[in-house]
């Protein structure tokens, strides 16, 4: 066991502190990871504060890992010392059930072991994430990071950008497509660029007008402000597909008005009941609701290679460890342009 | 013009009473219909009573309509003197739209002309249904019924019969699937009968475990009660697709546990608000909630014929037209088995 350097909190009610936490020894199929650079995401938040159900306590989080391999187990046969690596949501899974064959080892029937919160079959413990120092991890569940990313940015890709991905490509949207982005935030500006990527004609729809000039720099070619009914009723039944990246309950009727006969809006960042929804507007047009749950491993290896192809990186804000609970307030208050990155080095030169 | 008997409604509040309405005279593509046979839908009742928005009065409700020709127009080609049709619940539509061209005339983009209630495009009054001694309708939404079906019987298929037929179709159904019909009513025995005639293996979902016996008769493999949530527990994540047919707002938590990841439930009741969904269940396994409306005409006559081939039918009680506002107080109370029909000799035999 290697005892490493890591942030995390005790309670649902504390601030993260500077923890020691133990990585285990590599197993021959595992890949020992420096991490270098740390996405912060909602569902740390979430996850930390216990918003999600009982978390286990401390909580490390961070599923949104790029770093370097440091050392690989004798089975080991896809990476070496040195490569840049990334670690997203994911670090285990069952690896048998149909969900896993399929490559969607998020829905592994038999619990997929996310990166920190689960419990860790291989230390009987839980798992801790990418707040910290190392991260030993199953080479399955390791992606290559294509060499023409810049590494300090990549990181939100391996969950924001599957997350956002997995859906676009599940449902088949194409060059041409009309397709809408509801919300615009972490999910949101990826999915505006991988949309825009993938040759979609791309809508932002949004309550802040405020936020109509980044869509457009992102990507979008329309922006559409959700609280105004004229251009709501001006676009009904005219899209092909819609991204709703709403991170809160809310009503979806005004969403579902938009979308074309027998066309699908997915929801991704909404986790719980719904304030409304009209069975009459899934009748009258055969529409579809649906959701979708980050991405499995090997399309998350595909979305890398996209980005790495197309230049597809998020926008990002670079922080020390040391600035983590004010990124959380600022989180919180949707006060990013658009995720923040925790530079790991600040954590490896922290005074102990 | 042509004078004709009928039965309907002055107003939401009042019963239905024998009426005279006028039908056009035959265009060259129509055909007249002696009317011999009507079933009774819950949406008659709703429409009569307004409860779906402001109805034009009278009504004259009736969407389930097995007839004889009397009269064919000069350009009429499919249809002749004495052939035995059908008239379903759309008696025109714009013919050009994507929704049209592609035979699911109604989600036409320019407004499917209903049976009844709808404006009328030729007399530029409104239409008026099946509670009468005659019709006339241009013959591409006249159906041709099977020798081998039981006329006095085969009216529902019309409405019931093509509502649950066209999501089991649409959703690819097929042999050795799991299917869950939810709810056992006019829709529902018609799910069980279709889906145990494609070969489905067949769970009827019921909150009455009075009705399971009946369900099995109709072709359930099994039956679920769904206030036991043992039993709904034991079948959570195994269905491949679920027919939801309850005809009011409800929790749909329950029925979305029950699917298998990736697998879809369709409403085809409920025509409002649902009171709760979390979207959480759609997230978690990528999970569909759609919606259904009646079917198109070509496929109506693929149901039709389906049902002529595998001798398909609904269970029905056969009325006079005299005893319709006691049976409809019936309906409500969900006791009928578990369809009315109107023979409409009553109505030609009646006493001015």
């Amino acid at each position: 066991m290697d005892t490493v350097k890591a942030y995390g909190n005790l309670s649902a009610t504390e601030d993260l502190i500077p923890l020691e936490i133990q990585r285990r020894d590599l197993l021959p199929s595992d890949v020992a990871i420096e991490i270098l650079y740390c996405g912060v995401c909602h569902s740390d938040i979430h996850t930390a504060r216990s918003e999600w159900g009982q978390s286990r306590y401390p909580v490390v989080p961070g599923h949104e890992i790029i770093g370097k391999v440091t050392d690989a187990g004798a089975e080991v046969t896809r990476f070496r010392r040195g490569d840049i690596v990334g670690v997203g949501c994911m670090v285990d899974s069952c690896r048998h059930c149909h969900a896993c064959v399929e490559g969607l080892e998020q829905y592994c029937e038999n619990g997929t072991v996310f990166t920190y919160g689960s419990r860790d079959k291989i230390s009987g413990g839980h798992t801790y994430g990418g707040y910290s120092e190392k991260i030993v991890v199953d080479e399955s569940f390791v992606l290559r990071i294509p060499e023409s990313l810049d590494i300090s940015k990549a990181g939100p890709l391996l969950c924001a950008g599957i997350t956002t991905w997995s859906p676009l490509r599940h449902w088949n949207v194409k060059a041409g497509d009309k397709v809408g982005v509801i919300g615009l935030g972490g999910l949101g500006h990826m999915a505006i660029k991988l949309a825009h990527a993938m040759g979609a004609y791309v809508v932002m729809i949004t309550s802040s007008p405020g936020k109509a000039t980044d869509a457009k720099l992102l990507g979008a070619d329309e922006v559409i402000i959700s609280k105004d009914k004229d251009q709501m009723r001006a676009q009904a039944n005219s899209f092909d597909f819609l991204l709703n990246t709403i991170p809160v309950a809310h009503d979806v009727d005004p969403y579902l008005k938009l979308l074309k006969r027998d066309k699908t809006m997915v929801i991704v960042g909404a986790n719980e009941p719904l304030t409304h929804i009209n069975a009459a507007l899934l009748v009258r047009n055969r529409k579809n609701l649906a959701g979708s749950l980050i991405g499995g491993i090997k399309e998350t290896q595909e979305m890398l290679d996209f980005c790495g192809e197309h230049g597809v990186l998020p926008e990002v804000e670079i922080i020390n460890i040391q600035d983590i609970n004010e990124a959380w307030h600022r989180v919180v208050k949707s006060d990013v342009k658009y995720r923040f990155v925790i530079d790991m080095k600040s954590l490896k030169n922290e005074k102990p």
